[in-house]
């Protein structure tokens, strides 16, 4: 930590080469900009800078080199790690001015975009050109393309599309030491090399910070339908797994139980159908002309002739696609009022009846008074299991809790060879964690690139590893 | 270099943990593990290993660092880059014992097996079980898995379903210093710091050794339809490919030049159609049930009514689909007797047009006498140029004239901002020419990842870079 007078002349040193305006030490933007949507960390960074150029980034990480400033690289601060939470008189970056869309090819089905852009203006952009960037989650509306890059953003849509890994043909970054690298260019094929890009993409920003972007585009899903059906028991989850994958070209594959489902109902939505069921399943395909909706309807009666599900609907209409929609999406927000503490964990997909079996057993002996939610993409194997914070309880002792039961979680996981993350990253709060997934061998690699990009430790330090 | 004593004790010491029928320094053995399908350089290795367990490889890799000996790891030697080539007396170690599928899981759609494993074999395991392996090309019937993903081999069907990359979910590497490296455990989703596996994915042996994979597998392409159109000119291309990948669910957009396709015709494969044109598309779709031939060949209409192409066929069973497509994969084994020079190069698709006619322009004038063939992954933009050598040419007067028009292709390259190797790495033949593609900060970046997996350089050193 500086003293007052060290830190003021820091900013001071930041104002020559970045307009005053844009080196923010005011307590709302040091809140604002100190916190990501975890709420378990208190916001103290030194400053808030906000370059406007790729040329601002480079001189402000060469600075902080000089300096041994620690830099916090900011998205849209929607994540769930705490990645991005300055809590230890770092310099936030944050990039919400470099917003802008740089470039686009039609025939190269390519966008370029500097690292702020928002999730959704990519995906708008995209259908306003008659294509479609399929990286989707609720966060869409404030999320930005590098924060997505640095967490390997995944959501929705990863059953078809995969995760944002995969979308990224090209990536422009300012390493730790304030080289500007500019990886892959777009191209398809390059095979000249270790790719570097792919280090980038889930790094959280502590080897270096994403400042544009390329990323593919492809054409839209044509007219997808969604069913939502209502689901015994998690055998039949499986068998509906199975066999709607292989019929239909499924885009989503979501889960949820009634307990989730409830919190939903309470803002305001409806239930789907009158049969309460334990879990529920969200399933899109495309359905061009309708063509598919016969099949569909076979394989519900099918399924239901077999005990897999007791009721169902399917979507007639773009509108109920959107309506249906939100029963899974909105689950996250309809219960942020309870502080949840949140574990988003990922098994192969064969893996995940015994996980959550075991789980389950767990869960429900270690917080016989918690409410536990469970909703997922369990067509990737990935669960988020919320546990509500009982009205009252201290936050702090509500988390020591959880985090105490998380070790026999993970113990669960890492014998059935899961993730302690599947898409929310690593940042503050899962780094207890990380050796359930990464062995110590792993990890001392992991920390050695870092030496390589970042040999001064000035990049996100403390974040996924120490 | 050893002296034959000192050589001698080294073989003994490995012979001490590998059973010594697989410590080979034959020169048959040394001829033929040698070597790839490059044909530039003199085999010479110390020696050939053939390990049958990972344990074997972390003994050698440790035996290895103890003795500073140089080991190449060595797949099928398909390779067409000299990555694989041992000629400074190395060690070559040779996966082909290891070629066990390991683990298969019809929910997660996945195929664990050994790094051995022939590309083919992998092919016909998931056709077995009802499933696809989409990574495939000319030499699938002797590539090894390993090898694959050591290039991250790309191929025919990169259009629809990427390149190897795409479809390895776990790998198990023996590094440079003898670690072994669990990574990803065939999870759809992981977000745990660096992804390691995908530092190791397009690597060329140089940072360790790959010994196990696990590889997603995917439903099969249903009834595939193949059609060849006879192409006027590049614009022409290029507009079809705009027309056709928005009305058809591409799994190949293939180009080849009338001169390419005559060397095939004298293999004894027939012409697809009477008419000569100067350029080939040949173009694959799924069709189940002929349902798109109707669209097909109202596009085919259309396209004939815009000059864009001349002439065309369409696949009527399967067998003609295979026929078909010998005219675009033969190609490069037709020609093989003339010692091509290749040039394995990508741009952007947008940047193909342009490129293409400044490459020919080029070659053109520096190869007055020389035979140059074009084909390739328009798809991709990317593009394979064979230049083949004057029957009664000395190989290498001819590989230094070629190597010197290289350098005024790859500036070429490099305005358009592509890559001087699409597929094949760098290797031995790319490495003079890494410059045009990566910078010389890039590439120190390759460096010091090298040095942290493999300090003693140890791992095929001398490939891709110095």
């Amino acid at each position: 930590m500086h003293t007052p007078n060290e830190s003021a002349a820091l900013l001071d040193g930041i104002r020559v080469f970045i307009e005053p305006a844009h080196v923010r030490s005011d307590p709302d933007s040091c809140l604002n900009y100190g916190r990501d949507w975890t709420r378990l960390y208190t916001p103290n960074p030194l400053a808030v800078v906000l370059p406007g150029t790729v040329e601002q980034v480079q001189q402000l990480v060469r600075y902080a080199n000089e300096h041994r400033l620690a830099l916090v690289p900011s998205g849209g601060r929607t994540g769930l790690s705490g990645a991005a939470v300055a809590c230890r008189g770092e310099l936030v970056v944050s990039l919400e001015r470099m917003s802008r869309i740089l470039d686009f090819d039609p025939t190269d089905r390519s966008v370029t975009c500097q690292a702020g852009v928002v999730t959704e203006a990519v995906q708008n952009f995209a259908r306003d050109h008659g294509l479609y960037y399929p990286v989707d989650f609720a966060s869409r509306g404030s999320s930005q393309i590098g924060g997505n890059i640095a967490t390997n953003a995944g959501g929705i849509k990863v059953i078809r599309y995969g995760l944002t890994r995969d979308w990224v043909t090209g990536l422009k970054v300012v390493t730790g030491c304030g080289d500007l690298l500019d990886l892959n260019r777009g191209l398809i094929k390059n095979a000249s090399g270790y790719d570097l890009r792919h280090l980038f993409i889930g790094s959280e920003g502590t080897l270096g910070i994403i400042v544009e972007a390329t990323l593919k585009l492809t054409r839209p899903l044509r007219e997808p339908s969604v069913m939502v059906l209502g689901v015994p028991d998690l055998d039949s989850v499986m068998s509906l797994y199975h066999i709607l994958r292989n019929k239909l070209e499924l885009s989503a594959f979501e889960f949820f139980s009634e307990r989730a489902l409830r919190h939903v109902l309470k803002k305001g939505l409806h239930r789907p159908f009158d049969t309460e069921t334990p879990y529920y399943v969200l399933v899109e395909f495309e359905n061009p002309e309708q063509l598919h909706t016969d099949t569909a309807l076979a394989l519900f009666e099918h399924c239901a002739e077999q005990g897999w599900l007791a009721d169902g609907v399917i979507s007639q209409s773009e509108s109920q696609v959107k309506e249906l929609w939100r029963l899974r999406e909105d689950i996250s927000e309809s219960i942020a009022e309870y502080q949840p503490y949140k574990n988003d964990v990922s098994v192969r997909i064969s893996r995940v009846p015994d996980f959550l079996a075991e789980a389950d057993t767990l869960l429900t002996q270690e917080y016989p008074d918690f409410e536990v939610l469970w909703y997922g993409h369990i067509g990737d194997g990935n669960l988020h299991i919320n546990i509500l914070k009982p009205v009252g309880m201290n936050p702090t002792a509500f988390a020591q809790k959880c985090g105490a039961v998380s070790e026999h979680l993970f113990a669960i996981l890492q014998r059935h060879g899961g993730s302690i993350s599947a898409e929310h990253g690593v940042g503050l709060t899962k780094k207890p964690y990380l050796h359930y997934t990464r062995d110590e061998t792993e990890v001392n690699y992991l920390r050695a690139i870092k030496q390589v990009f970042d040999p001064n430790r000035i990049m996100n330090p403390g974040k996924i590893f120490d």
